[in-house]
């Protein structure tokens, strides 16, 4: 079988051939001391996933005594996890060669991140330091046979639902074919995520027309548009595009997906507090919003982005997901949702087999035309 | 006296040494065929900044039979206007190259570009195709001594009112001297527009610490940092600074800054219809809604887009002024606003004393490093 007979098949794997790993086997290791909060958000986040997904079992990294004395109120989540003291905590503003140096084989982040490289668990969740976990997991984990860098996949709402963006920071100044790598990691996650059997796929541009853009995105449409890989290729979206979820995954490098999505988080509050300031102008304001409050509150619901909370690494040897420091236990409980949706459905069994067939047809592909040009 | 000394006088110039134009000495060109509804939008935005600007004067190019009907019911802008009548029109899916050659000593929009070049005019707004009338604008105008390429700046609505953010679109992928230059020609767009001596300039990036980010946006703070321009340069600012009005000035290469305005468009558009369809679901909120109708109709005044209509064309010789297409005369009569308040306190000769100010510097300073390293 040709590779590309082999790729165009891949599709028939999610609901055929892969099996969809049972709730009673899953593990979730917890950076428990990661967050402004730590385990006073982890914990009761951890409570909340319990209640969420029965049969899942829980190993939680950190401050022995605190964690203990947060459990002790929550005996449905006591009886399935366990506890793994460590003394030494990453910071929240620790540079990542920092925290390397001083949380190697100590700290509860690696900790957390080793049990999923030793297999005692099937993903880890942290709310601590991005950058200290990703250098930590790129360090313990590694990348996938394939894969040049990795990526950051964030959730985004839209109007129709949600749609997956990546790179949002972990890879600035990604090159065409870093791209389609970020395509078929973000294409595989959507799958796993939105449990569809085809997500369609944009490359983040300036405009739809072939010519716009910079060389690496250029480039990268070229490929997807000629290579014919077996994957829903939309062409190019704009950034007003993405809320409109116009397609289910976004691509593009880390500089412009991490300033793309904290200027959509920035419009947002603005937005928010400009509504807020206008309700509570005058009395018949007050009285209309008194009135409308379940309006609000679903608009609230909808935008709420403890909703959205758990940004993806994708390419890596395992799955780690990183939720917003800030957040709280409803947020928390998000990302570990996420987490066992990408366990579950296989994440990083279909990331490394789709990048291994799309290698495997740009080689094919590109290496002719190499050859006829040597001679 | 030293680049250095001349260059860091140069603010006092804003409201000393250099005249602000009186209202009676301003013509304005306005290309009346450009936007997506052409006169029928241009000529009663004129019409609108007519009575707010009384004094100033305005060239039409395009279809004199067309402008003619409408300007019948109009006295007090016939008063004040001349027509210039052309059969061409540059459309509004004309690629550049297309345009140039179809309209080039033709078309309306050519002509009111080539009115700023004679002095006939001071500054031409038109809502036509942007490519198209920044390819002309090159042109005819060309670009100011000492600059590389042009940016297109917008006029940002921010929680504290509103700021420039340049480059949205017209050059990818710049360098770290040309996003100097931008910082340089943003800090005297937003002097003339606000009319304040010092703006805060930031430079758009991943994190606010030095290490972060791509190459060129490193080198470009670390320059601006370590040159002392006479420039209030206020660091790193992330996304969501924009919104919040954190600098007066935010400096990115046209990719990410045209991402991150149609992100944040596609957000606000994304939100007010879940406000919309929110507060239409039941009686109760439909009634609350029409208690606050006040309070929404405050938020809509603030976030209306035509308020801030306007993309300015800088690094030009003259004053290039680009109205959103899809606007009607209320936001058309914005961008003429702007496109005064550049004339009036005199635009480009700020761009061009500043950035050759600031090039002697760097020369000054970048030189000496160069010699002894060639020693």
């Amino acid at each position: 079988m040709s590779p590309r007979r082999k790729a165009l098949s891949w599709r028939s794997r999610i609901n055929g051939n892969y099996e969809v790993l049972k709730t009673e086997k899953i593990t979730i290791a917890l950076d428990a001391m990661g967050g402004d909060l730590g385990p006073e958000v982890v914990i009761p986040g951890a409570a909340l996933a319990a209640l969420r997904h029965p049969g899942v079992k829980f190993q939680l990294f950190g401050d022995q005594a605190k964690i203990s004395a947060l459990l002790s109120d929550k005996p449905k989540l006591k009886a399935v996890c366990e506890i793994h003291h460590s003394d030494v905590h990453v910071a929240m503003d620790d540079k990542p060669s920092q925290a390397l140096r001083r949380g190697r084989g100590k700290s509860g982040m690696w900790h957390s991140i080793d049990a999923v490289h030793k297999g005692a668990a099937n993903a880890v969740v942290s709310a601590g330091n991005t950058g200290a976990l990703m250098a930590m997991s790129r360090f313990i984990l590694r990348t996938l046979p394939g894969i040049e860098r990795p990526a950051i996949a964030a959730i985004w709402p839209t109007s129709t639902g949600k749609c997956v963006v990546l790179d949002v920071g972990a890879t600035v100044g990604a090159d065409a074919r870093q791209l389609i790598e970020f395509a078929v990691m973000g294409e595989a996650m959507a799958s796993c995520l939105f449990n569809i059997e085809q997500p369609s796929v944009g490359l983040l541009n300036i405009g739809v027309e072939e010519v716009k853009g910079n060389e690496e995105v250029k480039e990268a449409g070229r490929l997807l548009r000629e290579l014919k890989l077996p994957l829903h290729y939309a062409g190019f979206v704009e950034g007003d595009d993405i809320g409109k979820g116009k397609v289910h995954v976004v691509v593009t490098e880390g500089f412009t997906g991490n300033v793309a999505l904290k200027t959509a988080e920035g419009t947002a509050k603005q937005i928010t507090s400009f509504l807020r300031n206008a309700l509570s102008s005058s009395l018949m304001s007050k009285l209309g919003a008194f009135f409308a409050k379940d309006a609000f509150f679903a608009l609230k619901e909808r935008m709420d982005p403890r909703r959205h909370n758990g940004g993806v690494f994708l390419g890596l040897n395992g799955v780690v997901v990183k939720s917003h420091g800030g957040t709280d236990a409803l947020g928390f409980a998000t990302a570990i949702d996420v987490a066992i949706d990408m366990v579950r459905n296989g994440l990083t069994h279909k990331i490394a087999s789709d990048v291994a067939a799309v290698h495997a047809i740009m080689t094919a592909d590109i290496a002719p035309n190499a050859q006829q040009a040597a001679e």
